[in-house]
């Protein structure tokens, strides 16, 4: 990779002042990946103010407009990120253990973060997902407080932090601010209280975390807030019912929830409760009231599934995290019928190609069949569908995760001209991506009108590794 | 990825008459993953007529001695190959089906090829290989024959082909050449003629294919010979048994087979014979006269592990392969004590990266816990585990998949400068090797004392990526 690209052109497009539109034009690009597999040959785009102003297909390359070789598709969304843990990326493969271990060690991370390191952690990792086509992110944020618990001046700096570095790293953000209460759920019932690095999550009730994170609102175009809750281990059921009764009218963007990750979960929450944690989420409204996006999902009975579809909730995978993590393995042909989005979670990868390809790949292995998900709609989950889950498709919003008239400006153009896309058929351009591409084809991104990468290199960030590198330094274990 | 650096420095080392070594000095050099995670600074490593013949520790970087940045690893061997499939990648992700329905697409290729296009996709896939940091491949070879079966005017034109593209892409190669007799097996223990595509795999019998396939003995420094046979569903009982007898005295490099891919190869060989897959090989003398590598040893009974650990047998998984197909997940608790390897098999990825960490991440789904394999045992079976398995660590042969005095000079340095490999730990450089690096991470290669990669760019193929897109577009479905 080089930078000489970098500085080929500006970043255009974002100001409604200029005189005319950016025109650029696609030698193959997939326009809709809902529509199906299939790429067009000779796509002129305009781009002005940030959104898409025209499309046209079968053209040849007009003078002036700038030629973007190879393949182009709509930039991805990331639906469920923790920015912090990509510091333990190359840094537990040698441990044995189970998630429960695993978690001691992200839990040290989490200890020494301030707003400071915190924004500098997550604008490497924002850029990463820049580096990878990925133009929005869902950042599941409940990383609230100061050690001991105690808030900082402004008890929202910590989000305030990662809404930050998304700006400066190009992206879009949809900052879910996650309720955080418990520190377990135990088999008699009883939720532990916070403990240890623990506290720092804690808000101490439902009402004072929706007091602080509403502060939030204002937060820029580029970013949006959302309503999380932890799980049902960390959010006892009165308090799920709470945000379930008021979340609806404090207009959140979108609302998420770890749902039944590991096999210990739907355990506790059983003896506990004597229901799944998806009935759980059913009984206390949060599943009617706030049609979530349930991420992970892994361990769903059969009820529990129909119930899903049944309330149009919508399931979030995150396969590389899944399997990072040993949770098992979803049953995804009973969830496919759900709107689907997908995350890159933990970060061991960033790379949405690697996302889409692992669902059904892991689907493969549970059932030894082929093709629960062809490509294109895997495709659409990391388009249009992870859009949909972060609150960027409400009414009157433009569309986006498609290359369409009106639609945001996010494009991803991929090198096919390398090793590992070489055989690529335009036809089946969704195959393509999902099974042979990678985040290091990814050549250029543009986010909402402006370039955030050229030519493999972060054109707001130049540096981007060498600062991710030093950012996980100062904290890693 | 420029070309800018394949020029700086021509191909060395090659020639005994040099007058001195080739001196490279790593930043960072992993030099025997078999003995732990750990990276070693300023390591400098001198070169001599394909083989390393120093290796020092703790060095500042002399003057005459080219610095290699990052962190510098033994070239890998990939143990299980079929160089034509990689023709369907990111072309079969829109249909449904199974394993047997994607085997036809598979056989549509193979009734296209022809000794030139074979050679001309090989050189492509081994080109892409080479960028990877692959030194040595293993090619599972039953291709022989034209259309109808007939064998060409040189009977061996296909292998001598595949050994050819080996050579021209710069890597060694064990050409195992496979035998395979029988369309399939039924449950009524009858094996099927060879049908359609299939007629040009046969030799009509085990004598015959021993026969053909001794002419290929000298073959070249840089290739060996070895035997296979297909699986119990392509070779009867008997002449496993032949294949058992003549073997050892035959001289083959190494002897390999497809065990258990498919629970309905288990199946039919139980309704058949009354015993597994594994099992009849065990009757038949397979096991014992030759310790052959298993390749998948998917779907094996307990009782089959411990058969298989006890006769000192190896395994060859193939993960990103084994996802493709819907095969299911290996055992890999009861297989990790027998000698293990890894391979690329089908070619939808070319990442040995991605195929360590996938062994162990697989395990994780099927089991719920982490660390079967910690990273530098993961790294093992690429390095000296898939050597041992070609037949490249014979008596007498110099090592190979070490940085070592004495070993072969196959070496492969990344880079640890990109978003992926931020953070880097050298001493747990086996795990980031495994969980965070990418093919693309691969910066030079060089395979016996040879330059094949330099900056990302194959040194003797300068348009791989082209040619192997011209070599797909032959014959792709």
């Amino acid at each position: 990779m080089t930078g000489a690209g970098a500085s080929r052109r500006g970043s255009g497009g974002t100001s409604p002042a200029r005189e005319r539109a950016d025109r650029y034009w696609c030698e193959w690009a997939l326009l809709d990946a809902g529509a199906g597999p299939a790429a067009e040959p000779g796509v002129l785009v305009e781009v002005s103010g940030g959104l898409i102003t025209s499309v046209a297909r079968g053209t040849r390359p007009p003078d002036g407009a700038e030629r973007l070789r190879g393949l182009t598709v709509a930039g991805f969304a990331d639906a469920h990120s923790h920015a912090f843990h990509r510091a333990l990326r190359g840094r537990t493969g040698e441990d044995g253990g189970s998630f429960w271990t695993w978690r001691e060690r992200m839990y040290e991370v989490a200890g020494r973060l301030d707003p400071d390191s915190y924004h500098r952690l997550a604008r490497g990792v924002y850029a990463e997902m820049a580096l990878a086509g990925i133009t929005c992110v869902g950042e599941f944020h409940y990383l609230h407080h100061a050690p001991a618990g105690t808030p900082y001046s402004d008890p929202n700096a910590m989000g305030r932090a990662l809404i930050a570095a998304a700006a400066e790293a190009g992206i879009r953000i949809t900052l879910l601010d996650t309720c955080y209460l418990a520190g377990g759920l135990g088999t008699d019932g009883a939720y532990a209280p916070l403990e240890g690095i623990q506290v720092r999550f804690g808000d101490g009730g439902a009402e004072a975390w929706a007091e602080r994170a509403a502060a939030l609102r204002a937060a820029g175009a580029h970013a949006r807030v959302g309503a999380a809750a932890h799980s049902v281990r960390a959010v006892p059921p009165a308090d799920l019912a709470r945000i379930a009764r008021t979340a609806r009218e404090a207009g959140w963007a979108a609302a998420h929830i770890h749902l039944s990750e590991q096999p210990a979960e739907n355990a506790a929450c059983l003896a506990a409760h004597g229901c799944t944690p998806a009935q759980l989420l059913d009984r206390t409204g949060f599943l009617a009231a706030l049609r979530p996006t349930l991420v992970h999902a892994t361990h769903l009975t059969s009820d529990d599934a129909a119930l899903v579809r049944g309330t149009g909730a919508g399931v979030c995978l995150c396969p590389t995290t899944e399997r990072d993590l040993a949770d098992g393995l979803p049953e995804l042909d009973r969830l496919a019928g759900a709107p689907l989005s997908l995350g890159s979670d933990g970060h061991s990868t960033v790379d949405m190609f690697e996302e889409a390809r692992s669902a059904e790949a892991h689907e493969r292995l549970r059932t030894g069949r082929r093709g629960t998900l062809p490509a294109h709609r895997l495709l659409e989950a990391v388009h249009t569908g992870g859009h949909a889950a972060l609150g960027w498709a409400a009414a009157g919003d433009p569309p986006a995760g498609r290359i369409a008239p009106g639609a945001r400006a996010d494009l991803v153009s991929l090198a096919v001209d390398g090793v590992r896309m070489a055989g690529f058929d335009p036809r089946r351009a969704a195959d393509a991506l999902v099974w042979a591409a990678t985040a290091a084809d990814v050549r250029h991104v543009m986010a909402g009108g402006r370039w955030i990468v050229r030519d493999g290199v972060h054109a707001l960030i130049p540096d981007a590794a060498a600062r991710l590198d030093a950012a996980i330094r100062e904290v890693a274990p």
